[in-house]
């Protein structure tokens, strides 16, 4: 029998692969599989639902990891999701599988990071599943949002002369994982070495406790600005910039000089020999939004607080193009986040 | 630190201890933990959100359980949730986690089985996550389903003097596991031994590949029928009546003799020395449904397909008892599956 590594494909060339000849029959199915989220048709309002899954050892170190922010990143990323929808979530079920190695002590610790993020984002844990694991902390979670029809935002609708955004900066989370990474070689070496993370709090606290951009739903509606497609950032721009221009058949230009990195990135970046702006690119789980707008919604954005206009949506022929600050025109490529 | 083992909880009082202090705040949650499903408002129809996540080693065994089947049940499962709340399955996700001993085409089998669920529970598959794992296999699936404000039926409504019903038959998936557990002893004893399993194909079907109970949602409605209360029987009989009893603040009264009980089972429950009506009643993973119905309702159900009637609820002090074939009426233990 044939045996095709799972690696070969790479999770999207999978996913591809497994729902190639899948259609959605219900009427109320909206949109399925292939967006930030599905949406489901109740009439006035849609129902938005996304969904996550997170395993130690793959997404996250429990060396490093506190259990609380855990929690806390566990909705978050998830959260992340609706709001990439231009939605608003309200629900939550959170699923945890754990090994006997957990205490309820260390669940309360992780369920008062999932709370905490309850409350701050104003949605509701309204069921899961709690299952023991032979080895490992598994986490899935589903978010449920609502939007309204008119506002969806997907990924196939962005159009050639479209302006290219992005909220808030790229490439911390990356660096904060690369210096906790560093950390932790260096404790397995020397126990008795303390962690060296100081003036890391704006990275580490990237990677460790996310925010979702629930901020600029609320500037889009207050601006009646409606982005002609929209995802958020977990796996690098580049990646996700290829997903967008894939669905919408189309091509983009990115100015790397307007692509915003924090200071600390930059810094950090170069203290271990990386380039900032690779980092920022492909730099995976920064969670903030990449979206397009209409050129004649230009002023709406201008002004707007988080907001970088990086580039435009050019044809599908004129590929997918970054102007470096060198002044060189090469092709992006996309180096994503691969757990396989 | 106080450390306290999971395993002193149990997997209900840990979701209780974990949700203790926790109130939902979203108007629109109009039931959170504690029943089947969750319910969101949506106007007119509510939405009910079901969630279960599956492991290997824990929940399945893949010496025994074919990948196409395993996919089935996954969504089966689920789907049997949204059914005990009365409402009809739309929607699925189905989030996998696997590790590299997983080939694409074993995953092109899962998804077969997740395509036919689909197929025959007439349910889209609208989205999910994929991802690896360090070790063994992860499904986590979430189940949406659409229900009517004024049919949907929780745990906690059953009053004194309903009638207690079942629908098919118990006990049958508890010694298909049993048989199939048997043969893997003697198979990783003696590879050359093949397996006995002749004759055995309602049981371990009853396992391998359950059916949700759609069918009897329909009969429902047909009846003009709304239960007062209502679960599916995951766990075993005894176990889920002590949720409705304690949800609904009653007691209730079974008649062993009306527990129905397939040939087969009681045949293979006795060739195995255990007593039929224990793995009726705390044999678990048949998914059938467990109701109760107002008296006035009575002739509604008394013709019925696949409804036996087998007790009624009473009183709360009257407790949860037993009236055994041989005359005793005792208390009924819940013997649950527990992984914990």
């Amino acid at each position: 029998m044939k045996r095709t590594d799972v690696n070969s494909l790479g999770e999207f060339g999978l996913i591809d692969h497994l729902t190639r000849n899948y259609q959605p029959k219900q009427p109320s199915t909206l949109k399925g599989i292939g967006d930030d989220a599905a949406v489901i048709d109740n009439g006035k309002f849609k129902t938005v639902i996304s969904t996550d899954m997170l395993l130690e050892g793959i997404h996250f170190d429990m060396m490093y990891t506190p259990l609380k922010h855990l929690g806390y990143k566990a909705v978050v990323v998830n959260l992340s999701d609706i709001y990439a929808m231009n939605a608003i979530p309200k629900q939550i079920t959170v699923s945890i599988a754990i090994s006997n190695r957990f205490s309820v002590e260390a669940l309360d610790e992780l369920y008062e990071g999932i709370y905490l993020a309850c409350e701050k984002y104003n949605v509701d844990l309204i069921g899961g599943d709690t299952t023991s694991s032979l080895k490992g902390l598994v986490i899935s979670v589903t978010a449920i949002g609502q939007g309204e029809t008119d506002k969806l935002v997907y990924r196939n609708k962005a159009k050639a002369g479209d302006i290219l955004c992005i909220t808030g900066d790229l490439g911390a989370a990356y660096l904060g994982l690369q210096i906790l990474e560093r950390e932790k070689q260096i404790y397995l070496e020397n126990p008795d070495v303390k962690p060296d993370l100081e003036k890391q709090d704006y990275l580490v606290g990237r990677l460790l406790k996310p925010e979702a951009r629930g901020d600029m739903i609320e500037h889009f509606a207050l601006a009646n600005l409606i982005p002609t497609s929209m995802m958020d950032i977990s796996d690098g721009l580049a990646s996700e910039l290829y997903h967008i221009c894939s669905q919408s058949d189309v091509g983009a230009f990115v100015e790397e000089a307007n692509v915003p990195i924090h200071p600390d990135t930059e810094e950090q970046a170069i203290k271990f020999k990386f380039d900032p702006i690779t980092c920022a690119l492909s730099g995976g789980e920064d969670y903030e939004l990449l979206f397009t707008i209409a050129e004649s919604d230009l002023e709406k954005v201008q002004y707007m607080p988080n907001v970088a206009i990086i580039g435009e949506i050019v044809k599908k022929e004129d590929g997918i193009m970054l102007h470096t600050t060198g002044g060189n025109i090469h092709k992006l490529t996309a180096q994503g986040w691969n757990h396989f």
